[in-house]
């Protein structure tokens, strides 16, 4: 099946193993005309990289992206924007021992269970690296928003036990934490609890965050293509989250209607709503509210405590999985759930633009 | 766009609003030969049929499938199968005054601002009567999972704040129970809780939970068409599901990786698990553990409470929603999870089916 | 295979059987405000309605549509339209015999090769009668086109040897004659050739031709979604047509470059081409000229004349068929044509608006 | 709209531009455990590359094919496989010119239709160049097929005027002659034929045909998934096709029943046709007999004679184009052909496989 393909209109085909020759993404139907170049796209995929802090690995990944296609003269072309990204200090050595057993918490068992065997350096296709695509494509996509007054905001919302007091909200100390925490105070705790945990030899789990500011009301569909499915399809496929929530989210269950229920006001002479409970979509449809998406993410499977597990002769076995590995998935995977949230929303405003009869029919009168 | 459409292989489109003449699927994918008659389809939609219990409206929704064509000689014959239920009792009358304003919690704004006005007799298409048909379909689906031996179980975890004990899980309570809890104690106390509720004019949330055994490891994909992505996504397009988790859900954020990492061991001389905190999907693939999903439901949003709005001419108003609603919307959604699960299921077996070379040229050359 | 939906935005499910209970077809994805009326589909039905002409069976086929779900107050609402037309006067007694063999030219064999078995009642899924759900739809995506200036014009170019005149060009010809072509006098000659047939116990192939006037430039994709391309298997899917032209078609095979070329010029101060070989079409992108479409139509394969074939036991065996049969299939099949090309072209102008960024930014920057 | 993505199982996205600075595709979909390498790809490449012979231009065009990702240890791993070729010898300066007009027969004017601007040079993505991307992953599907027993064969039929008989039919021939016919003698006269025509300065059109042997029967769908009607969209989609036929194609619209219907029989205990009018496809479905496919061929655009044009500030102009162009684009396009085919029947073989229940339910009954 065609997994490594997202997007309907605005349509992207990842590719790449941990330890290739190289990772990447194709773009089909980008619209033309968008100014673009490589920084761009670069100071996305600089965003997950690691080695950047005492948080993440210390494995030197450049992820220096080229455009090969689609982009001319400054501008894309309409057609195809390939983007790749050589691998350039993977070492197959590190990873050799892993062919012969199933890491628990990975997708070892999984890929073998599926094809019959597996690409088992780094991860293969199950690494986190992949995401490295969906970043390059992603960066494409917040960049139109971004021309429409949209943007997506994603942050570490906790690590462990410690949260954000989002009182102290700081979009600067997204960017400039090692755990990608909008509080800085918070971040400080938190680097103080990794650090316990990696001492530990364990990893932690925590909760990512995404806003969305300026979507217009009636964006996404009723039925099947709710916006709010597909987001949370899109969040569900980012590796290790294991449970999405909009707006209230798991509050709901415990609430009553009279609570949940946001009331409509007038504001600016325009619909608005008093509260958020929804996270700004009603009946799968964006209501002009923000959007506020959550996404649980599970602790680094990788960790260093002697674990029991089985190996490819079905023998039950202990393994101390070695190596380098971040003690917490989040502050890489901010810039994934970003552009998770971009590809998604671009993709429904392009599908929504003929919803109206008298837009299509305007259109077409209207061209020359 | 086209989002009354789900599936690949196994495609469905759903169509018909709450008052219209009728409603319905068309199946485009059914393999041939599968034994199917009206009553395999009429079970399913008696599950959710309102007027059953005390909990749900006293409307009268007669819900009887006929099978238009795709059944020849009590068998699918590979081609589209159409299902019509008939709306026979809807009294448009109830819902004439809704049409000036918006209600709280529903979608009536946003069908106004995605197409410009909308069909606004009991919430037109974005009516809980809109899940006749994913249930109709999803009961093939559901057949023919059956016959692999894959099933797949849903009921209500909790109501409010009553949670079914899962030691006294009891099969037949869901069928029997109002509720829909496997636990006939919680029910009762539920049951309480939301008499209760409706004195107070209000409504509640609560959870759904759903167990699919048999799933053979291997099915799903990486990258963006995990089979939880999918899952995911099915249950997020449920009316009102506000969050949805997958086996420990919520609770891997605040997890160590040494407590959420499922050990893998040797049972029967097969490779199995001996925890499912992953919930039977790692990396997107099944991993032969049983699936654990569980969906978020907030509460009915029809509430006899004064509540403020706004109505279509931007005035802020107060409204009282009059009519017939359940307090609850879970005990009639059951029936919708399982089907949204079991369409999902099929779709990825079918498609999982030419993921190694060796299987599909085997199959051809076998075929006469 | 979901073989019976159609396009992307637009999207199409058609159902239902030659002797089923009902035919019909469901629209996910018309946009919302097109006004629209059970008439303005049946005056499309009842041009492919047979029993019209002493060329066409005389087999009364009442074909009444009714609308089902997708129209509130006299316009489409955006959600998914359902249509049916209720199989009245089919007589099962007719076709009994040919469960047990497989006619030369039709589709009996195939399907029995593919599903195992098959509805042998009067052809089932692989009857003329599967394009009532077409031309259904069709008649909604023609209404649009017509709103936006485009109008698509199908009739019948020849019949075995006798070919319409163009120079004698008579629209109303197309809907009054037999044979639907829209010269008269080539149209009494036809009749004249398809007696004779008749009376030889045979039937005649045929030559149908479509124009689109209105269309503008800059419609279709390069690559594989060539609108060429695109109407080409949108034609080819119309059962017994065999080749499809494109413009000049066959001719360029035999054609040098200076001849085929069609030199650009400056009409009414906008680019325009003095000749028309390609058809209107450049690149897989429309160049503003009309579309010129061509589809050959094979001869009925139900003649009555005796044919060798084999049984379903593996045995050589002489058939002679009965039945009432056309002698020839284009002129119930010319509003076929139409509708294909109207549902393709429809398709292809709603995933346009977003070909370039700045009519997306626009789009979204005006809209409140 | 992403027109670049081919396929629903075994899916392609093509990319790049004739000068940018590579072109290659992305397979999402191929099934694991396929032996494949480099070498695999190049021989297909190497048939589309120009400068081959006396009718193709001089220009050298490498065509090295790099695996990128997708392949572990010399089999496919079943995740995407990247492939990527250079682009070594691009001199821009040879096309600035044909930025400020717009070349007759090409696509220069559609493209700014739609998107507002075009990569000029050397035609950007509507060049010839933009088939690599298919040849080099056709060259997967043909391995595919090859080992289910199932082989694609095209060959040019005809330049103008010149035909092959097929009764000398070489297969060797197809290789090894400059106009890749697989007739010697008529291939010499074609050479002759375009000699002259050079010396016209002028190009020729002619026929590519493509026979299939061993497609089991049962493959493709009824309806819009007609098998032969996804042919046909896949050599339309070649630029420079306009016109397909199926077996007999345009002949049938002038032949009777009688003759055009291929009577059943039983070869070897196997049933069989005696003729095959019908090219092995009934009712959309493969039965059994060889596919045989059409496609005609317009001239190379690109001729050295003068031409009347228009210019980008709409002024009319004559040009004459300079540079180094085929006179027939046939020869290299003989494998662009088998690719499209090969692409086509092997996602319709990985759709089919599911058509029964009986051998879905098997599968995943005997799968551990």
């Amino acid at each position: 099946m065609a997994g490594s393909t997202y997007g309907t209109i605005f349509k992207i085909m990842t590719w790449g193993e941990s330890h290739g020759k190289a990772l990447g993404v194709v773009v089909d139907g980008c619209p033309a005309g968008l100014s673009l170049c490589e920084e761009d796209i670069q100071v996305y995929l600089d965003r997950r990289k690691p080695g950047q802090s005492r948080l993440s690995t210390p494995r030197r990944e450049d992820d220096t992206v080229e455009i090969l296609s689609g982009v001319f003269e400054g501008r894309t072309t309409g057609t195809p924007i390939s983007l790749m990204i050589r691998n350039t200090s993977q070492r197959s050595a590190d990873y050799s021992e892993i062919a012969s057993y199933y890491r628990p918490g990975h997708a070892d068992y999984t890929f073998d269970a599926k094809y019959g065997f597996r690409d088992y350096r780094g991860g293969g296709r199950s690494s986190g690296r992949e995401t490295a695509g969906r970043v390059a494509a992603g960066a494409i996509a917040a960049k139109l928003l971004k021309e429409m007054g949209i943007t997506v905001t994603a942050y570490t919302r906790s690590i462990g036990p410690i949260e954000a007091d989002m009182s102290r909200f700081d979009r600067d100390a997204i960017l400039s934490t090692p755990t990608a925490m909008p509080d800085r105070e918070a971040s400080l705790r938190a680097e103080a609890f990794l650090k316990e945990t990696m001492e530990e030899l364990d990893s932690s789990g925590g909760v990512l965050e995404c806003i969305v500011d300026g979507l217009p009301a009636g964006i996404g569909d009723p039925v099947f293509e709710k916006l709010d499915a597909n987001l949370g399809k899109a969040l569900l496929s980012i590796g290790a989250v294991k449970a999405v929530e909009i707006g209230d989210g798991v509050r709901v269950s415990k609430a009553k209607g009279s609570e949940n229920n946001d009331s409509f006001c007038i504001l600016d002479g325009r619909i608005s709503k008093r509260t958020n409970h929804a996270g700004g979509i009603l009946g799968g449809i964006s209501d002009g509210s923000p959007l506020l998406l959550r996404a649980h993410v599970k602790p680094t499977p990788s960790i260093f405590k002697p674990q029991n597990t089985v190996n490819t002769d079905k023998e039950e076995i202990s393994v101390q999985i070695k190596g380098r590995h971040d003690p917490v998935i989040l502050p890489r995977a901010v810039v994934v759930m970003e552009s998770m949230v971009a590809l998604t929303l671009i993709d429904a405003l392009m599908l929504n633009m003929s919803a109206r009869a008298e837009n299509l029919i305007r259109f077409y009168k209207k061209t020359p």
